[in-house]
């Protein structure tokens, strides 16, 4: 298949007043939509679960991890099949075993208020504790502040799309000695963190909870929300988190860093995992 | 009211080597219940549209540019009043108008696919054609590449949440000849787009169809999406666009910029509205 993550278009560059006309590459931004087939009382039913605009490639593990880490299915054994049901390469649809319930409300969690969402990020804190299947797991996960120093090289020589393109999120995972694992791009970073859990949900790898977590951009309450899910107990981002951000992993007893630069990070909880 | 943009916090600060604990400011991030009320056959009825994670602070532009960006209102003059129903800070109600008929199908565009959602790119481009009242508006918006070079200078004045915390985005409106109009900052990039969006509708000023958009990061299809919904023709982003995103500028005859870095930017549409 041939790589569709980037595309070449025309532009014209101005530098101190010239312009010229000239080709480059951008990432490429295309809705996907996650169908999902699951048994009911009367029979199989057919759903669109969601429409995600994200960077093709790594569709399966997309739609894999957007249905674990949003709560509607609890494990990979859900799944019976992904596969792609048309011609149309913007469509997965997830097929569940015949004795598996999708939780359907978690689904609206993000976008629309149901009876289970709550309001104050309290409230949102405690109703995705509720749901994750991880989050009582112990560690004794140490890592040493010299792996992190190296982690931004490292990501550097697997940042494909991002160095065509300028224009791409990543996520990655390493082990606890910095080693590499999994990296994933996508315009939309919490569709790259859906697709490392996907992809570990896929492989039986869950939970994550002996490794780290690396974002290139900033954390947000969703990006540690869907961590939470996946049983990871380190995040390290090169970016700031939000208030939520901290709040939730402090909660989720997991070990959060931002400001990633060089020789110089920011621990805003869980200082007792990492060894200088 | 106080500001309830940032948040101090405790953290550690490690450099090479050395950790210390100190306090820091993040920015604030908890979710915004939009509520509206609206008449139907049956009377008036109450109706929670959305539940979107945002920084606080013009939370009333934030719901007004919500519902007007994502089509569910048509202009300013349908809402009859934003209100606070109750002591919850997370919480706004919209009252519309007696007369006036939501189109709350539309708000479902971006998270679930209903009949009128396509799903390729184009698709999603033509209905947000149709539901816009402003493309067909024609402009002589002709910007001297001056003014773009001394926009992140002018920027970097007004991004007071962001100087505190390194964490946030920012939308901004400038005129066609450099001058400040006005800056929203959020930790998320559309909310910052829709508050400011929401100003405009709230003070009679769209369509925004003589002024220019800065935006602090990249250029996606929604939020280009939500320009084109406020008649914006200039975009100015400081970092890379998605594939749609150039696409969806194209299509609607909007100047769309990135790159932006002190005498250097790069016009991926509508190059006829810079004057070197």
């Amino acid at each position: 298949m041939e790589d569709r993550r980037t595309e070449h278009i025309t532009l014209h560059k101005i530098s101190s007043g010239t312009i010229h006309e000239t080709e480059d590459k951008v990432a490429v931004e295309e809705p996907l939509q996650i169908e999902l087939e699951y048994s009911t009382a009367s029979g199989r039913m057919q759903k669109n679960i969601a429409v995600t605009m994200r960077t093709p490639g790594n569709d399966e593990e997309l739609a894999a991890g957007f249905l674990f880490t949003e709560g509607v299915i609890k494990n990979g054994e859900a799944i019976s099949e992904i596969k792609r049901p048309h011609a149309d390469e913007n469509i997965v649809q997830v097929i569940l075993k015949e004795d598996i319930i999708p939780a359907l409300g978690n689904a609206a969690r993000n976008f629309y208020t149901t009876s289970s969402c709550g309001v104050c990020g309290k409230a949102s804190i405690d109703a995705i504790n509720t749901v994750s299947v991880f989050t009582a797991e112990k560690d004794s996960v140490q890592i040493n502040a010299a792996v992190l120093y190296n982690l931004q090289y490292k990501i550097k020589e697997q940042q494909k799309v991002f160095e065509d393109t300028g224009g791409i999120h990543a996520s990655a995972l390493f082990d606890c000695n910095g080693n590499f694992m999994m990296l994933r791009e996508d315009v939309g970073r919490h569709n790259a963190l859906d697709k490392i859990i996907g992809a570990a949900l896929m492989n039986h790898e869950l939970p994550l909870n002996n490794c780290l977590l690396f974002l290139s951009g900033r954390a947000s309450f969703e990006l540690v929300q869907k961590a939470v899910m996946a049983g990871i107990k380190v995040i390290v981002a090169v970016g700031a988190p939000s208030s939520l951000a901290v709040e939730m992993a402090k909660e989720n007893d997991i070990t959060l860093i931002g400001f990633l630069r060089n020789e110089r990070f920011n621990i805003y909880s869980g200082k007792e995992r990492i060894v200088l």
